[in-house]
């Protein structure tokens, strides 16, 4: 009974592990390396609202969107990544740590206009696309006006 | 007709822009984030095929392994992106830029392999993930056995 106890116990510490074990270095490159595919995304998107739409290059890259937008990120915030380097230092502001309403709306807001941009890109419609990429920038700067420190 | 033919000129110049502006150390950036997004990705599966099972957790990761790998990623081979620096210095061999059939298969079967494991995470299959994870998994291997450079 005592062993089985201790084994349940060392078995949920492992999976305590398993989630706990991400680095803060890996946390940040990821981080890092998530946005800056959403911007790649965006950057794509943009050059079909601009030039010449093609139907089949949006959905590709709102479906990356969407994808990162709905990976659960948050698991990337880890203790201790307000400091740190990924790629690069981290530019995350420390109250994205402590904001916890307020980052989880701007969360849900992106989540909802990510969702949205990749129903209307299936569609093919290029208004409607416009207006949902606008959407999602919005939601991509509200985030970055308060949690993201500006570039040196 | 003279103005007409130079405007309808300047219009594809400036449509091929578009498509060309990609600049190579956005490029190289973009592609070392699509692939470490991708890693974090695998990563989380993994730890749910070695810990307790998590479908939910599975089903995200997959989904964005599933959007990258139909992303067309290799606009972001552009010419001259052979050598240079995005987040760090690319690891890429030369040789992917002249192996277009090989390179071709190598893509096409890790494409297959992405869809193929977003459709069993969506099943919940743990058992099905599980061989389909090795697959996606054979598939980024045998891609930087032949166009990956060692980490120094
Ligand atoms: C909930 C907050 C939040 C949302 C939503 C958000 N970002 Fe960010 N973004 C950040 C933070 C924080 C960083 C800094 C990450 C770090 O360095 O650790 C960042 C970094 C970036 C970077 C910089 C990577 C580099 O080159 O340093 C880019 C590009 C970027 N975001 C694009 C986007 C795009 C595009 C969207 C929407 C499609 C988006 N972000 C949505 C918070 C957010
Ligand atoms: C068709 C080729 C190809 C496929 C398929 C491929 N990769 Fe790669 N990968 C590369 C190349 C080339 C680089 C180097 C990119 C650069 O530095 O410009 C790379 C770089 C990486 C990196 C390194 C980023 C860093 O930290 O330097 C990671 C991680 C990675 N790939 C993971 C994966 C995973 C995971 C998969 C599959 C789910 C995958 N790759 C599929 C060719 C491929």
């Amino acid at each position: 009974m005592k062993r089985k106890l201790l084994l349940a116990l060392v078995a949920t510490a492992t999976v305590a592990t398993a989630h706990a074990q991400v680095k803060v270095e890996d946390a940040i490159k990821w981080r890092q390396s998530a946005y800056a595919t959403m911007g790649w995304s965006m950057g794509r998107i943009k050059a079909n609202l601009d030039g010449t739409y093609n139907k089949d290059e949006v959905v590709k890259a709102a479906n990356v969107i969407q994808a990162i937008a709905n990976s659960g990120m948050g698991a990337l915030y880890v203790p201790g990544s307000d400091k740190g380097k990924g790629w690069a230092e981290t530019r995350v502001k420390p109250e994205l740590f402590t904001d916890g309403a307020k980052v989880g709306k701007l969360a849900g807001d992106f989540n909802q206009a990510a969702n949205e941009l990749a129903k209307v890109a299936a569609s093919g419609d290029a208004a409607a696309v416009k207006t949902a990429f606008g959407k999602v920038g919005g939601s991509c700067k509200a985030c970055h006006d308060d949690y993201r420190k500006d570039n040196k």
